[in-house]
């Protein structure tokens, strides 16, 4: 085994660094609601104010999270995108932004009002409200942006939520994002403030469903069974001939910005109509909460169960 | 001249970076105090609300806000004290924060674990609590951080406050940050708040004392005049030995991190004796605000008056 005085982030991958830091903040306070292990934290001015903040910060960052190929403008629409898709993940109401720029000194001036155009179009059609920020130079480029949202006081819709027989839900198609979703996503702000009423738990889809499920499963203390001829696989992953299965890609892709999210059963059939009066996005059902803690399992066709990969994009590989 | 589509970042310079950001940001909504321009925005989440929010971001980058040689603890504290110091500008109080670490993979968990110790520690200090963020794998060790603090509504402490005949403070001494301060420096949060009181105007030092008094006067719409005899010339100014006077690194030298501000004449002396009752670190008063707009002059020993360089520290070299 390895000295500990030796051990590198690679060798922990991105969750073990993030359960480390999580493990190195003291959290307390009565103006904390609900901090690390969510979309976003949630935080309280005052005790008898009418709504609380939800706050979240998002990097896009070159090479990483988008090549030297993406337009500027698609660049600047995927910062701010990712931001809002934690906020509606949260079951709230976007406000206002910043963006931290880091750029390297030779970036073309049209690059820069591009990535911006990008970002506010996005941001205003949802009211995000981008009110200052910072710039400074280095090697390659990347965006840094936090954002900050309002729910009514104690409604953010948690990952710790789902109870027991509750339904899973995903909006939209699933995986394949790489051929352009990635970059292009339509951020489920909308769709987020009507769940709000609804869903008992939320995540957005950013490292994969089979990985975001078990974060929110871990988060509320239960397990969960999918079945295979239920999730809703996109076009882009039949057709993305790697190798790889469409529905593989569909449970492991990261980044389809989708929500998923639990409803109590006995409310489905009146939540699914009322989805339907609302929005054309498709909304399926494609399991439900168990009480077998931290496990997920699936079933294929011939109805087998099996415990789901554990797998998913994360930073610092292992 | 260059062809305009041919314009890179280089060529306008940090400030030029900032402006033409700030035109490309559409600025509206009742949620909205005070937006770009000043040390953070200032929002409102309902018209009624008891406070106001202040929300800033800053960056700390390898190569450029610190080196290799820096302490992995002295980087998180650096990272964490300057959204701590724009806090103290708008006379607010720091409540949360986020973190967005960027780090190569080989990087050792010892020095993680040194980073976060050191944010940790100084925002324990100021009441200020770390609440997410987000970890990513990138060529050069970065952390973004972005605060929100509250304020009483309508009391925020702006740079447009000065008016004509206020004199101008500063507190501790100026200069010769590089030689440590820039890195171990305490943000001056009690100093800040205690200021709400009596400030017209205020910001923090962090271009320079030059450059920082001509941002206060830009948004004032005023001028200023300062006294070289009165400068708070700090040891290590002094102790820089570098062909460039001590004075000179007191007024250009970036990165004190000390506050600069207003207040009313006929207050200065009911002012002055509160501040002694309360702190013993030095507050001195260099100048006062004078109706040339846009105009900073310095009085020399032999009480010649000349126009103030303009200059200071600039991301992306002109």
């Amino acid at each position: 085994m390895k000295n500990p005085r030796h051990l590198i982030l690679n060798d922990i991958g991105e969750l073990g660094a993030i359960e480390r830091i999580c493990r190195l903040l003291p959290h307390s306070g009565g103006k904390i609601v609900c901090s690390t292990g969510d979309d976003c934290a949630v935080v309280r001015t005052e005790p008898n104010a009418k709504y609380d903040l939800v706050l979240t910060s998002d990097a896009v960052i070159e090479d990483t999270h988008f090549t030297s190929q993406a337009s500027p403008s698609a660049i600047g629409h995927k910062a701010m995108a990712r931001v809002l898709s934690d906020i509606a993940a949260m079951g709230a109401k976007p406000e206002w932004a910043l963006i931290d720029l880091v750029a390297p000194g030779k970036m073309r001036l049209q690059a820069l009002d591009k990535i911006y155009a990008g970002a506010t179009r996005i941001a205003n059609r949802h009211g995000l409200s981008i009110v200052g920020g910072d710039t400074a130079s280095g090697r390659n480029l990347q965006l840094h942006v936090f954002a900050a949202g309002t729910v009514s006081r104690g409604r953010a819709v948690l990952r710790s939520g789902a109870t027991q027989g509750d339904l899973i839900f995903v909006t939209g198609s699933l995986g394949g994002s790489s051929l352009g979703k990635h970059l292009h996503f339509t951020p489920r702000v909308k769709e987020g403030l009507f769940l709000n009423k609804w869903a008992t738990s939320m995540i957005d889809i950013s490292d994969g469903p089979a990985s975001d499920l078990r974060h929110l499963i871990t988060m509320s203390k239960k397990g969960a069974l999918i079945e295979t001829t239920k999730i809703p696989v996109s076009m882009e992953a039949r057709m993305m001939d790697d190798g790889t299965t469409a529905l593989d890609h569909a449970l492991y892709d990261g980044e389809d910005f989708e929500l998923l999210f639990t409803v109590r059963k006995d409310m489905a059939v009146k939540f699914l109509a009322a989805w339907r009066k609302n929005f054309s996005l498709r909304c399926t059902e494609i399991g439900q909460i168990t009480p077998e803690k931290g496990v997920v399992r699936i079933i294929d066709n011939n109805r087998t169960a099996r415990h789901l990969k554990k797998t998913g994009y994360q930073h610092f590989e292992r």
